[in-house]
């Protein structure tokens, strides 16, 4: 925006940011130090001008491999860039690489490391977006979700993460999970670029929100598998917010659960040609969950899609929201957990993906350990703005 | 499924038929007669062995190019076989090539002609894939539909057309053009053998209704656009079907006409690569309705996305169809207009393609000027297995 802005001189210092951390942080799926410092001197002007972004590498992209997490597409090479990726170029950002995503996208961890503790999982699936954008080694990063994978690796890596409503940005050239619930996010240092790349992403006008806005602290039926210092950290925010507490409406009560089945089921279908001619490079993990698919009856999903459909539906979501603007909930039950063999739980994400409502984690707090905890903000259907606006309002609380 | 079926036979003779009239018929945007010769030798037994299957262009083949309609895609050799395609394989039908689609699977036609008639449109956007089954060359072929893309080649072209429920079928490895009316079809000239690969595309079990089924004839509000020898076609079937009048709820009035700003607002979307670079290479019809997409406002799509929402619940649907079991409703305004600059009026198919309700066009009626006009049968979500029995039951007083 300024003529100040150098995307060459960014780039290098982001270069040299990411030199310094990958050996330990494994966050790029794929780097090539020369087609960042192109795609950097071929950017235009824009909204992102000067802004670096590491691309999931579940989106494909025309100058640089694409391989899904899979060794199935080792070395593969799209023709063209996915629309999000396309949409970012023009507003004038640099693509650095491809971050590390977990399997196809599923649950099965790639290399990643947390960078606040190298011992423990960043989160995933969009596990290397999250990581380098928490190292500081790029300012945004595209992500996706169908369950957690871009609030659950915001929140372990203290980065802010935006899951927007359902189908707000496109999936086009975005490897598919399960289409019902697959949703494209972005990680991000800064909230004003978030905001800026989510209007970029989706055709939309920033418009920004001045009025007050009502809270309201929603537990959820699953707050008891909360961890201690995750339940503090949100009735702590909750109080700066001056959130009243609102129920949890009885139909939506297990829905988080149930949606787990859509996924199983719709991805065993989607992974048919993947299954079909190379099931042998799959995980033993991702295989278990497509079995899981194939074995649910089709009466069961039917009824699961129903419910959800149900659920997403105006009286329903007024029902949730009960009057307040901005629900704080549970991004995850706790810090991230130690190991790198699993990518944590996503079952305070689930519900939010469902119901297609966007979802805003926001970093600032700690857990018992010192290990970021993100705080989960969710809002109406398209209601983007007023979410960034919360944002704001709790960050100015925690910084 | 019995002894005697030989599939390189079976494929001799398609290429044979093939060949007699694709010099007119302008059906194949691939077709390598000696892939799929080697596709017939090494088709695995199952449900669909034997089966001759055109795959229009907008799915991804590993064996054969797949251009999308477009010359921006030209020599375009993606890396896997899209879901729909391998699930065929797998189940034994031989895949001959690859059908002609309107560009990217929207308006602007392909050179396929009319099988009954070549200075005739087939419609589109699933063109070669109408012709091709309707000329008597394969048996079977994958369409998609955005608004009316297999409904509305079905009818012109006199074969059967399913558009099934929304989500049913995987969408992985079809190019998407507005992802929330996006839906995977089949043309068939067999019932039986649409029926089976609905099952196999969908990881379904056939569950063969044989209860006495009711039918509503539902004019909607377009009725007066159709063209009398439509009206009488719809008239005469509704009598042959004892189905009564039903009437049109007023909250579906001017669904189908609202959900065209759907899809050229998420069209405008999903297009992003190709727009912002090779913008040139896209026709001037698509451009326009692309910019339509963006000069609409988020607000209008908004609301128009949440109408559809609504529309599709339980009540909405149970309201529609008023205790009956299959609407009966036009498929098309008439025959198959002349000349090859347009693909035909969708506007009786937006409102199933909207609500995601499964919809089979059944051929069997011809117009005034002895083309065929189909008839569209309309059924619950997921509701194909009714949907068939109910095709099977007009078919047996059409025959």
């Amino acid at each position: 925006m300024s003529a100040e802005i150098d995307p060459t001189a960014i780039t290098e210092e982001s270069l040299r940011r990411i030199a310094r951390r990958e050996a330990t942080l494994h966050a790029w799926a794929f780097l090539d130090e020369d087609l960042a410092r192109r795609n950097a001197e071929e950017s235009p002007p824009g909204p992102l001008a000067g802004v670096t972004v590491g691309v999931k590498d579940i989106f494909d992209t025309a100058d640089q491999p694409t391989e899904y997490g899979s060794p199935i597409y080792a070395g593969h090479r799209p023709r063209a860039d996915a629309a999000a990726v396309a949409l970012l170029r023009a507003a004038g950002a640099v693509i650095i690489g491809k971050t590390v995503t977990a399997e196809l996208a599923w649950s099965t961890p790639g290399t990643t490391t947390n960078p606040h503790r190298s011992s423990h999982t960043p989160g995933g699936s969009s596990s290397g977006s999250a990581a380098a954008v928490a190292a500081g080694s790029i300012e945004l990063a595209l992500g996706t979700q169908t369950a957690g994978s871009v609030i659950r690796p915001a929140s372990f890596c203290g980065v802010y993460g935006l899951k927007p409503t359902f189908g707000l940005i496109p999936t086009a050239g975005v490897k598919p999970g399960a289409p019902s619930l697959d949703t494209v996010g972005i990680l991000c240092s800064d909230l004003d670029v978030l905001d800026r790349a989510r209007a970029v992403l989706s055709h939309r006008t920033l418009r920004p929100v001045h009025r007050p806005l009502t809270f309201g602290l929603l537990r959820t039926e699953m707050w008891e598998d909360a961890a201690a210092d995750c339940k503090e950290v949100l009735e702590r925010v909750a109080g700066l917010l001056e959130a009243a507490e609102v129920p949890m409406p009885g139909a939506l009560v297990g829905l988080a659960d149930a949606s787990q089945l859509i996924q199983n089921y719709e991805g065993a279908l989607s992974l048919s040609w993947e299954r079909l001619t190379h099931n042998d490079l799959l995980s033993e993990g991702l295989r278990e969950r497509l079995e899981s698919g194939d074995a649910t009856s089709q009466d069961s999903y039917d009824a699961v899609a129903r419910r959800v459909l149900a659920a997403r539906t105006d009286d329903s979501i007024e029902s949730l929201f009960g009057g307040v603007d901005v629900l704080v909930t549970p991004a995850v039950v706790g810090e991230a957990p130690e190991g790198l063999g699993s990518t944590g739980d996503p079952k305070f994400c689930r519900l939010w993906t469902a119901l297609g409502l966007p979802a805003l984690s926001v970093p600032g707090s700690v857990g018992a350990t010192g290990l970021p905890i993100g705080v989960q903000l969710v809002a109406r259907p398209y209601a983007e703005d007023v979410l960034v606006a919360a944002g704001r309002r709790l960050s100015s609380h925690l910084v």
